[in-house]
C-alpha cells in the first residue's frame, strides 16, 4: 500500500461539521429514540451471532479494575474490605467476607460503556436533545439504563497491528477508512448491519510492554480512528464500537476539536460505544480459532441516571 | 399435593454436617481447583445454550442499583455526578459528563455475584482452603476474577410462585427437593449438568407490591430453598445458582446455622452463586415465549482480590 | 412556672415571614458579606473567651463518626483500612497503617457545621444571594471555607433538661424565649454579643438511653427551639448556635414550614450553626467546675465549595 | 555559623537504633499509656497558652482539601454534591444543599493528624504494643480518638527559611539540632515542656511557587528534620510536632531507614504528630504581630479505630 499509515489530511472545522451532519441519525428512529444505532441490531442479528458459537470458549474483554494511580489513571478506583475472614475464630456459623468499590465510571484505564448522554456537542446530545438534561441529579435522558438489556450481537475484531505486522500502533497514528477496508479484506470479514465493531490498536499491548502513559493532548497521545472512517461505519450500519483505547486519535486530526470521534459516534450517530476494552486474551483465541467474528454479550450495571458504567463484555466462540 | 408448602422438618446440626460432607466437591477437580461447579459447564453446554437463541430477545436479570436506604439496604450505594452538562456553555468542543459510584459489593438489595472466597465454614473455604486467606488486602484465593471470563450457559427458570398459583412465597417458606421436582414436571424442564438454575420465589414481586422489608432473622425473614434440595442440585451437577432472594430461607430450618444454603452451595459444593437477581421482566418473556430455558451470560466486574461483584446477567431468548 | 413546657402557640405562615424579616441581617454588613453573625464575634470577645481558661481541661463536643445504619443514620459514613500492620512481617523500615473515610457532610447523626450556602429560603441564601449559586460544582458563595479560620469565642451552655429537672426533652417539645431567659437566670449567665450558644435538649442522652430514633416528621420528631426565641438571639447578637440536636422542633410549630429554625438562623440571620453536637462529656465538666461558660474553638475542614463539614469542636475550661 | 545547612553526617543503622532507644518513652507513663508526649501538656500549659491570646486574631493551619491528582496526590480526595439548590423551584419550605467527601486520611497533600498506631517499627507501636493490633477492623489501640479532646497548647513556630533568609528549604536539606537552637535564639523563643512545635521548611511556599512535586525517594524528595534534632525535642519535652511537610528529610540521612523521623517521634517517643500543615497565612500574622508563639487548638475528627484524621488546626493570637 502506498497510503500513509497515519492521518491522510487534516480536517477543517467546517469539514467536521459537514461530517457531523452527514453521519447524523437524529430523527431517524423518531424524535424520542434513545437506542441510536442499537436499532440496527435486530433479533435476526442476535440469532446469527448466537449461531457463531462453535467451540464454546469464552473470554473477557475487560481490563482489571485499576486501583493504582498513574498517568492514565489520575483518580484511581478504590477497593477496600468491609469484612475479612482472617480475624474471626471459626465456629459453626458460616462467615461472610465483603468489600467496597468506589470508582468514577469513565476514565482512561477503566473498561466502560458510555451512555448516549455522556457526550454533548454544541449543547446537544444525540437526537438533538438538550445537554442541559444532565444535571447534578444525573441524566434524565439516555442514561446508561438504555442499554440495560444488554448489547448482544456479532463481534467483529479488526486487529490493525496484526494487519500492519507491528505490535501496536504508535500514539498519534490514525486508522483511516481505507485501512479499515484493507483489514477487512485481510481478515476475510466485513462489518455489516448490527455488528459490534471491536477495534484493536494494540493500546494495552503497548501498556503491558512500556507501562502506562498520558494519552491526553498534553501527553504522548494515542492511536485511534481517523474521522474519515466514520461514513463507512455509518453506511455499514454498525451497532456498537468497542475499541481498546477510546477510539480517538490524539492529537486530533480535526481543527479545534480535541475528541472528534466521540462527538461523531455518540452525539451525531447515537452509537453504543465502549472505552478501553482489553483484547490481549481475545487475540489469542482468534488466532487459535482462526476467526475474527464471534458472539459478544456486553451489559452495563443497571444504574439509573448514570452516564456510563464499568462493564465486562464477554466474547463467546 | 399433600406435602407442606413450608419446611418439612427441622434439620439438626449433625444432619447439616452430614449434608455438608455429602454434597462436598472438595478435591473433586484437584486440590487447587478454583472453578468449583463451573467445571460442570463444558463447551458443549455453551454451544447447546447458544442454540436456544430463537427470537433474539434479551432481558436484564438485575435490579437497579439502589441508592435509597431501607430495611433491606442499610448501607446504600452512592451515585454522584463528577461533571454535568447543564452548567457549561455550548462551544465547538464536545463535552463529557461523568459520574461516580461507591458501593458495597454484597447486600440484600444489590444484584451481585459471590466469589467462592465469600463464604467460610468452620474456618475453611471451598476445597478446604484456609479462610484466613481473605485479609485486609482482599482475597488471595478464589476471588471474583475466577469468573472473569463469564458464566455462559443454559438458564433454567423454576418459577415457584407460578407453580403454586400465588404471587410470591411468603417469608419463612422453604422450597423442598420434592417441590423442585414437581416444578420441573410442571414446566416440562429438567435441571441438568452445567445448567444455571434461576430460582424464583417472587421476592421482588413482593417488594414491588408491599415495599422493602428486613429479610434478616431479626426481621420478617424470606423465602428460599430448603437444604434438602441440595443433594438434588449436587446430583444434577448444576453449575450455578441464581435466585431472586439469596436462596436462604429465613428463619433457617437448620439448628444453629443461620445461612445454611450459602455454606452448602459455596463452601461445600463450590457453586457459582448470585444473589438478588430480578426476574420480573424475565417472567413476562418466558410467558410470551412459553419456555423456561434460554441462554444466560453473566460476568462480574474484573476486580482482583474481590469477594464479589455487582453484575447484570443477560438472558437471551 | 405556669407556662407550658411545649410550644405556646402555633405560628402562621404570615407570622413566620414577618419573623424572617424581623431577624434578618441581609445587608447589615454589606451586600457581599459572607460572615453573617460572626461579625458580632470581635477580637475582644476572643480575648475574653481565652481569659475563661482556668483549669486547662478540654473536652470534645463531637459524636463519634457513625458507620452503623439506623433510623437517624440512613446513609452511614464508611471507614475502611487502606493498609494494616497485622499482615506485614516486621523489618528495619517503619511501617505505616492508613485508612479511608467516605461520608456525607450533613445528617442527623453526624456532628457537623453548616455553611451559610446550605439553606435556601424562597430561592435565596443569606444576604439575598441566589440559591442557584449552589450547583453540581458545589457552592460558589458562602461555602464552608467562610469559617476556615475557626469559630473561637465564649461558649455558653444552656442546659434545658437540667433546668427542668429531667433527663431530656421529649420529641416535639419546644424551648421558648421565656424558658431561655429562665435558664439564663437559673445558671447565672447571659447570652451576649459574639457568644456561641450551646443549646442542650438532652438529645444524645435520650439516644444513649433509648437508642436511636427517626427524628423526622414521619418519625418521632425531636425537641428544639421555638421560633419565638429567635428575636432574642437576634437582639443579643449571638455569633453561633451549637445544639445537640439540630435546633429544630419536630413536628414544627410553624404552618407550612417543616424546618423553620434553619431558615431563620441561616438564611435570614446568617448565623453560624452546627448540628448534632454531643454534650454528655461537657455537662460533667460544667457540673464539676460549676460554670456554664468556657472557651470554644471549632473549625471545619478546609473544603472549598463545601456546604458543610464534619467537625470536632473543643471546649476549654 | 560554619556548620552545613544540610545533613552533617550520615547516620548508621546502629546509631539509629541507639537513637531510638535514647529518646524512647516506652513505659514512662505506664504500660498502658496511650497519650505519649501529650502527658507533658499539663493544665498549666493550657492556661499559659490561653494567656497568649492578645489580639484575638485566628488563622487556619490547614491546606485546602485537594481533589486534583498530582505528584504529591496520587489518590485525590473526592467531593461531590448530594443535593444542590440550582435545580429546585423556590417555594415556602427551606431547602437544603449537601455534599459528600471521600478521602484517605493520610497523604502528602492532606493536612492531617497521625494516631500513634499509624507507625510501627520492628513490629511494635509506641509503648511496645504489638503492631498486629491494627487490622482490617482498624486500630484497637491508640487510635485517633486518643486525641479526641483536642491538642490545646502553646504553639511555637520555628521558621527556618526566615532564619536562613531564603524562601524555602530545598528538597534533601535537613535541619539539625544546632540550627534549631540557632533559630530559637534568632526568634527569641525556646521550645519547652508541653509545647506544640510548628516546624516550617517553606514546603508549601515552594509548592505555590513551583507547583507540586513528588516528595518520595523516587522523586525530588523534601526538606525536613535531621534525626540529630530528636534528642533535643526529647529533652525539651515537647508535646506535639506540626510541620509543613511531614518532618522527614528525603532522601533520608539514615542507613536503611527511609522515614526515620516518624519512627522516632511516633513509635519511640509517642509524640502527637501532624503532617502537611500550611503556614503561609500564619507567617504573615507572626510577622505583623512580631511573635512566634500563640495558642493552638487542634482536634481530629472523632473516628473510632482510625489511624489518623484530616484536621484544621487553629492558631489564636
Amino acid at each position: 500500500m502506498n497510503r500513509p499509515k497515519t492521518s491522510p489530511a487534516f480536517v477543517s472545522a467546517r469539514e467536521f461539521d459537514e461530517l457531523f451532519a452527514c453521519v447524523s441519525n437524529w430523527g431517524r428512529w423518531g424524535t424520542d429514540d434513545e437506542q441510536g444505532t442499537l436499532n440496527y441490531l435486530k433479533p435476526e442479528h442476535v440469532r446469527g451471532a448466537a449461531s457463531l458459537v462453535k467451540s464454546g470458549r469464552t473470554v473477557s474483554l475487560s481490563l482489571p479494575i485499576n486501583t493504582v494511580a498513574g498517568p492514565d489513571n489520575p483518580r484511581p478506583s478504590v477497593h477496600y474490605m468491609v469484612k475479612t475472614h482472617d480475624l474471626r475464630p471459626a465456629h459453626g456459623e458460616p462467615q461472610f467476607a465483603g468489600d467496597y468499590l468506589a470508582s468514577e465510571l469513565h476514565g482512561d484505564s477503566r473498561t466502560h460503556l458510555d451512555a448516549l448522554c455522556h457526550v454533548a456537542y454544541k449543547g446537544k446530545l444525540y437526537n438533538g436533545k438538550s445537554a442541559a438534561s444532565v444535571t447534578s441529579r444525573g441524566a434524565t435522558l439516555m442514561d446508561i439504563t438504555t442499554y440495560v438489556h444488554g448489547i448482544v450481537g456479532r463481534g467483529v475484531l479488526l486487529d490493525i497491528p496484526r494487519f500492519r505486522g507491528v505490535n501496536w500502533l504508535e500514539p498519534g497514528e490514525a486508522v483511516t477508512c481505507e485501512e479499515i477496508e484493507a483489514v477487512e479484506r485481510f481478515e476475510g470479514v466485513r462489518l455489516d448491519q448490527g455488528d459490534l465493531f471491536l477495534f484493536r490498536t494494540g493500546h494495552h499491548r503497548r501498556r503491558i510492554e512500556l507501562g502506562p502513559w498520558n494519552t491526553n493532548p498534553d501527553g504522548e497521545g494515542q492511536a485511534g480512528l481517523h474521522v474519515n472512517a466514520m461514513p463507512l461505519l455509518h453506511e455499514r450500519e454498525i451497532a456498537a464500537f468497542l475499541p481498546d483505547g477510546d477510539g480517538e486519535t490524539v492529537p486530533s486530526n480535526v481543527e479545534g476539536v480535541t475528541y472528534p470521534v466521540h462527538a461523531l459516534q455518540i452525539a451525531s450517530m447515537g452509537m453504543a460505544c465502549g472505552d478501553n476494552l482489553q483484547f490481549e486474551e481475545l487475540v489469542k483465541l482468534c488466532d487459535e480459532e482462526n476467526r475474527w467474528t464471534f458472539l459478544v454479550v456486553a451489559a452495563p450495571l443497571r444504574l439509573p441516571h448514570g452516564t456510563g458504567s464499568l462493564f465486562n463484555p464477554i466474547a463467546v466462540f
